[in-house]
């Protein structure tokens, strides 16, 4: 069993999470043989390990985790790794992946230029 | 003359800003007739304010404010009304006008899609 981890910041007010949770559902939808969740670094849950303790009890062996973030500072570059880092000597047995910031993709870039020329 | 900011979050590594700078040039080369400027909330500059006052001395009678954030939350649904009301009060001559946050566009929401489903 393999998981896509959607790895965003989190807010304290509960409206934030809209978008994340149908970004979730979309690509759990385009992957249904994936396991797809989302996981806050605060404010939210779960939390990383709590998430990923769940996902090796299900016998998870692979993890891919997407920083839903927009831009890359001390959270992608800094704090998620470390995480990362913890989980990787915690679980031996399942292979950690991380890809970069959303934000940095450049079909997400130019989705969001299309977005805001259409503001004028 | 007419503007449209993009309001970002701000960082405080000086790395997160890239992908909201590439953003910023995209929408500029789409628009050259159109003054495309970034502003932040917390960390970097431009804030808001010091960047409308630079607008409203350079003439500008239209700026639209564009939320580059993923989720709606305090910030956008609070904090950014705030300033706009103050702003509003401050520049009487100046429309102002603002749209939800890219996050909650359904283009943007498919190319994050798109970049999530290949991260397995």
């Amino acid at each position: 069993m393999k998981a896509i981890v959607l790895f965003a910041h989190g807010a304290r007010d509960p409206r934030w999470a809209a978008p994340f949770e149908r970004l979730q559902k979309l690509t759990q939808d385009a992957l249904p043989e994936v396991a797809v969740r989302l996981s806050f670094l605060e404010f939210m849950s779960p939390a990383l390990p709590a998430l990923v303790a769940e996902l090796a009890q299900q016998g998870c062996q692979q993890i891919s985790v997407v920083p839903v973030f927009l831009g890359q500072g001390g959270h992608v570059l800094r704090d998620l790794p470390l995480i990362l880092d913890s989980l990787r000597a915690d679980y031996p047995a399942i292979q950690f992946r991380h890809s970069g910031a959303v934000g940095e993709d450049a079909g997400v870039l130019m989705a969001m230029r299309d977005y805001c020329v259409t503001q004028i």
